[in-house]
């Protein structure tokens, strides 16, 4: 009935409208399959992008040329850059969406890409021929064939909801679940797990108190992700703050007993660090109380998402307990939170293309990854649709190492680690992250981004524009000399020692009491600073102060990536190797990692079992 | 777990919405419940409001002070004032809406009343003490009480979709349908019957070729409305005109064995007067095309909607068929149109104020009274939330006469005649349409509305000031006399004849080829169209026009009224009059009429039953 497309997309969630943008963005004739096309693109959970290592990992793929931050900029209502007071590697941006709008914003960018076709159905079964996806099977009985798949079915396979005692079928609230493509999957040789995830209540903002709150209001002068042209907010919605207390606490145990989570009937293993409240006071019995965070989930509406506040204790317990937190004395709920229960895929069957290893041309990405957050499904997808049009074209493999990109660790923490519980991205997973900020990620990436014909040349200039003004910055900084008669008074002041001969400013910016602002002013005493963009400024100030860290980061990640890079023959038999650890050798036979530096990533497998590979690899 | 309420509204569509507004307003405390707070105010089938008799039904909602004429004013792409060309009681006015703005703009006029709450669950059963009802229960097992409950489940009851042989579970397309509340509903002893509707397919605009087909505009000028100060259009989007053809017919008749139509899998009646596609080239054999409208979804998106396709064929016939329509060679669908059956309840079983014969303070409207169209839902709603209201303040009855509104009209048809088939008003179902003017609803009902403190005093004092200006207009048009020296060569050139001696402007405006514009002229010419706006100036056109109409059918109406008020006793015992007809008794004993006026409405009561039951009642 329909023509054939290049790439068929299933699902619509973040990971999905990445996935779809970039492969048509691209050249590709992609299909985009949806269950409902009112809902592409809703933030299922929270109405938020951004945070902590979240917030680079939005900044990666806007850098790529994906969407996500150009969208989360069209969309919000409030902008923060988290860490600020901490060094450079850890300044997360954040910001607080307007739901409908960023869904909305969606929707309306892929709909003006005609390389997109969409369908509103469920996909019950993905065509294999010749160990090849070659399209899928609806629930309509509808057959679309295509020469790669990528799905992208967050919590829907097999969805169950759970309330108290009470348990529905379902992806996400009056919503249908997804059923067969799991089971099918199983017979083609998948091993599938289960995972649980939830979500707060939603409650009436009118029935709040918000005097009895901390406000949490947006940055004094925004920013943004994208780092095209994108708007800067000239007004901000606030968040608010307030806290749970023992008594909260007493009244949520009265629910426990009623909980599917302690009583056994979710089996799935929820995201630890996005924890229900539950799970909070349950695991960390001392604290008497949790941080809430009151988020408006829109410019217009008085509905707020409670976050910190996941639940699926029975609705009444959960009712009783907010009004007991400051603030909620009132509160009127307009739905309870719920945990929901889903089938994903363990991460260890994919290549680091997100192809799958047991099918050619089948990619996963998001949720069914065994991820948590819409960063890391966005960015997921990203990758499985650049790939997904590499593949059909015979491109190379689109890989980003561990040393470029947040995105890049997490998909090889996946694909080499594999995860029991939803993976969500720290900081503290990144070896490199002096060199992952925020600040740089157009330089870390765009040129990747341009080659593959994803980011524009638009983006592509503007990136080599800053990278030239940044080194042209450098080299002004380098060459000035200060004399101690000009700038003596003025680093006094400051708090900042003297000089006795010229000083190169270099030097004076390596002063950790030294900021951006100083630099600025610096500049212009000697007439250089009429040009510097606060960006421009922001890089170099950090290359400057944190060189020592960033070169060593630098000739690590350049010595490992050697070792990363020492490709171990697949049909390697480690079973000759007598002096590998038991489980080493088990783990190595089971993932057959591609190289060195994936082996050494495997849980299981020690220092001593990597020495041994590399003593026989000649190493 | 909550506090109790004043009214309770189950549903959020059009219906609920009207509901929940009009009991708000006018002071009740609300509690809406909606399976999905995302989905409030869908426009389930095409994105439109008004149309022929319907026009005037949003212009009467608007004139009591409901909120369907603002919303849609504030969310349309078009306007169009339909039947320009025939007498003023046939002018409907009619606009295209952004589906997603027309839900946005009622969710936040909901959120703004602060005497509307909201929950998103199921009700699945209605609370009831001695004959009352007092709250509902949900599918969370949560108990609401209440002092009246207004249902309006829509197509949810239920509700299953078909497309060719495939049937799915669910009250709209990707959402689950609401069970269990029709069963208790008849254990109360309500009948229950199962009626049909469907929707066409949705095409992706990009896909269509717009030169093959005609532009249908908005109006030059474009209305809208409410009689408040909404917006007018600056722009708008245009609809395309296209025709099916024999070709076509002849692919959807290969259909046929798979309908689920026409094999006798749906037993409920779909509505007549919106017939699927294959209805109609069933019914109307002869025919060898049908009008298909081209209708845009919003100011940006791309999904358009097919109005005329309706279908639940199997989707690779109606694929085949819509692409040989033209302008359709190259379509590309979104999603399949579908059927839907769902439960409805007999509408005789009610009374005028929409409250259930069976269980006092508890109200249906819409869908689940077995009408069809936003109008005829919105209305009742509206009608609904009034009375449910009123009746907890042991307030009168709130009822509209058929002479003053097509709400009447349509609340007494349901009341008394029932419906088989999915109810829609026409202009023929008014037996006073020169009355019943989409422009003179705000004098026929604002009164009312601010009456009983739903229409607000400015809108009450608009109308006034209206009302007393186009008086003043009359007298003017009246006393005033014209010259045949001053007017003889203007009636010349506008081919209407000369007068001899002076004639009052009242007698020139009464001839037909005087339009508005003319009178406007004769106005300035004695320095007295100064301060007239469009609409006094239409509406005094019109009474002088149309005035021996107008005057008749007051006089009938007035005749009718007296009978129809005229009340017959509860108790009255039909066998006693033996010359009844058998059918007549039959329907009088079953319906127990309150009136004359509505005995004479049941079908199977004759005329000469009518005239038997005024012989025995002294008349």
């Amino acid at each position: 009935m329909h023509s054939s497309y290049d790439v068929i997309v299933v699902g619509a969630g973040h990971a999905g409208c990445e996935a779809a943008h970039a492969a048509a963005t691209m050249g590709s004739k992609v299909l985009l399959i949806t269950m409902n096309m009112q809902t592409i693109a809703q933030m299922s959970c929270n109405p938020a992008m951004g945070g902590v290592a979240k917030g680079q990992i939005v900044r990666e793929i806007d850098a790529l040329g994906g969407m996500s931050g150009i969208i989360s900029d069209k969309s919000m209502i409030q902008f923060r850059m988290l860490n600020r007071s901490k060094g450079p590697a850890m300044w997360s941006p954040r910001c607080q969406s307007d739901r409908n709008l960023f869904a909305w914003e969606w929707r309306k960018t892929l709909e003006s890409n005609s390389n997109i076709d969409f369908w509103q159905d469920t996909v019950q079964e993905v065509l294999v021929k010749d160990r090849h996806a070659i399209g899928v099977k609806t629930s309509l009985g509808i057959t679309f064939t295509a020469k790669a798949v990528v799905l992208t079915n967050g919590t829907f396979l097999n969805g169950q909801m759970f309330i108290g005692e009470k348990v529905f079928g379902g992806g996400r609230t009056a919503e249908r679940a997804s059923t067969g493509l799991t089971e099918q999957l199983v017979t083609l040789g998948f091993e599938a797990g289960r995972m649980k995830t939830g979500t707060p209540p939603r409650v009436d903002g009118r029935s709040l108190t918000y005097d009895a709150m901390e406000e949490q209001p947006g940055d004094e002068s925004p920013g943004k992700f994208s780092y095209l042209n994108t708007p800067v907010l000239s007004k901000q919605r606030s968040c608010w703050i307030t806290y749970t207390s023992d008594d909260v606490h007493d009244i949520l145990r009265t629910g426990f007993e009623k909980s599917p989570m302690f009583t056994g009937r979710i089996k799935g293993l929820g995201p630890r660090y996005c924890p229900s409240i539950e799970d909070k006071i349950n695991r960390f019995a001392d604290k008497d109380r949790h941080q809430i965070f009151v988020e408006p989930e829109g410019w217009d509406t008085v509905e707020v998402y409670v976050n910190g506040f996941s639940t699926s204790l029975p609705e009444n317990v959960q009712y009783d307990a907010l009004r007991r937190i400051p603030g909620f004395e009132n509160v009127r709920m307009f739905r309870p939170g719920y945990a929901v229960e889903y089938d994903y895929f363990p991460p260890t069957q994919l290549k680091h293309t997100l192809e799958t290893q047991l099918i050619n041309n089948l990619f996963f990405a998001g949720q069914i990854n065994g991820t948590t957050g819409y960063e890391e499904a966005a960015c997921q997808g990203l990758i499985a649709g650049i790939n997904a049009h590499r593949v059909i074209n015979e491109q190379e493999n689109f890989v980003i190492k561990r040393s470029e990109a947040y995105m890049g660790v997490l998909v090889d923490d996946l694909i080499t680690k594999g995860t029991e519980e939803p993976y969500r991205m720290f900081t503290s997973r990144a070896e490199y992250r002096t060199l992952l900020r925020q600040d740089n990620a157009d330089l870390r990436l765009t040129e990747k981004g341009y080659e593959i014909g994803l980011a524009s040349p638009e983006r592509y200039e503007k990136m080599q524009q800053k990278r030239d003004n940044i080194a042209a910055l450098l080299s002004t900084v380098k060459s000035v000399k200060l004399k101690p008669e000009d700038i003596n008074s003025w680093l006094s002041e400051k708090g900042s020692a003297v000089i006795r001969e010229k000083a190169s400013l270099y030097s004076i910016v390596k002063r950790p009491e030294i900021d951006q602002h100083d630099v600025q002013y610096l500049l212009s005493t000697v007439s250089a600073s009429s040009d510097i963009s606060k960006e421009v400024l922001e890089q170099a100030v950090i290359e400057i102060k944190y060189e020592d860290y960033i070169g060593r980061e630098k000739l690590n990640a350049e010595k490992l990536n050697r070792l990363e890079e020492l490709e171990i023959n697949q049909a390697f038999d480690y079973d000759r190797l007598k002096a590998l650890s038991f489980e080493g050798r088990e783990k190595l036979k089971r993932l057959k990692p591609a190289t060195i530096g994936q082996a050494s990533r495997i849980s299981g497998v020690s220092p001593s079992d990597i020495s041994i590979l590399l003593v026989y690899m000649g190493r």
